[in-house]
């Protein structure tokens, strides 16, 4: 069982792949991906962190995403949040997107409990003047286009509702 | 009864949001909250009031829309266009965001006849390169949440066609 | 029959409409929009004719879309890619958009064989800083939304699937 979230900035994704994973069973590891670089990020991340609540179990994978899902199969849903932070990571790190994608989509493939994965609309604006910023949005659309495919579910955040597209 | 029409840049909120409030009862008022700087901005005006027509009565409120839902209240339906204004004012003139947000809900769920509001999907394009177009965005997220959650409608406009999300 | 596919960049709406296409007859007509300067494009042009494959018949439409779908009346179905590229040439060549845009509305209601449009959601960022990006995506929503009034069907690409709005 896959289900992509997806929407854009602040549409409350993250609130409805939250309690999407959780209806997929108890207890559930969250997965996150942003890379903590100073103690702004870590108190954000402790906040997060105490708002869940303890049906969470946390865990940090900036890039080892394939990694996490190993470490976690077997104990109930995995949330991982999110694959938009990942992608960022992986282009940062300068390895091969597509490469690394193709891990992940395999990894989702073979997972057996289930995974709720979130990610953004980013490519519904003006075309952005800096190439790097194109090139990028370009990757996003392409690693949600792959997880959609495989997914069982799709849904879109808007204004905190979803609105079902799989 | 509580209807949100949200929607990208001339994507016919608008149009749509006033068929919906017509379809509510007569007359409807129509609360603007477009501040009125210059003579162009007030031409703007006088054509859209002129193209609206004369089941409408009409109303200016940048900041003060609470009053405004008050001063209409048992003549029909209300049209707010739209809430990225009003929340652009908000921020302008140094006001809470919160506490003016939570006011605002306050007053649609104390309401008695339909308050139809437009606001605008801002958060599916690129990250913003300033910190002003960024929380701008957040505010506006959190906003539209805030009153999609009480609305008993949710439209999405999209090329000029509504999307049921609610 | 007419078919509008809309979406972000990398959405997949390119990949939607030629399997509509496909699904609405065969030999279909492939118009392209795309201006061509160079032979980087040359190549990238050769590259997507190369997969689409021999269902497809070939024509090149930078500014001439009504031309093109007369010269392939009665031919099978007609896929434009992409109406954003159109508009943008139109604009770019100082052409009248509300008159193209209504010559190309009655060859579309004239038209007798299907034909599926290919276009653009990019009013979902933040507000462009530069007049001329502003410009363009009022003319983008404009065209969009008369488009999608003549439609008999439109979809919106989210990751590759498609959301039934019409």
């Amino acid at each position: 069982m896959i289900v992509l979230v997806t929407g854009g900035a602040r549409s409350g994704k993250s609130k409805l792949a939250e309690a999407r994973c959780l209806a997929l069973g108890l207890p559930a590891s969250y997965i996150a991906t942003a890379e903590i670089f100073d103690d702004e990020m870590r108190a954000r991340v402790d906040t997060h962190r105490a708002r869940r609540g303890s049906e969470w179990r946390d865990f940090a994978a900036p890039l080892d995403v394939v990694g996490a899902l190993a470490a976690t199969e077997g104990q109930g849903p995995r949330l991982i949040d999110c694959l938009t932070m990942w992608l960022n990571n992986v282009m940062y790190h300068g390895l091969d997107v597509g490469h690394e994608t193709a891990r992940l989509c395999a990894a989702l493939q073979a997972a057996r409990a289930p995974v709720v994965l979130v990610t953004n609309e980013i490519g519904m604006g003006i075309v952005p003047d800096n190439a790097l910023a194109r090139a990028f949005r370009d990757a996003q659309g392409i690693l949600n286009q792959e997880v959609a495919a495989l997914a069982d579910e799709v849904l879109l955040a808007i204004s905190g509702l979803p609105v079902r597209v799989k």
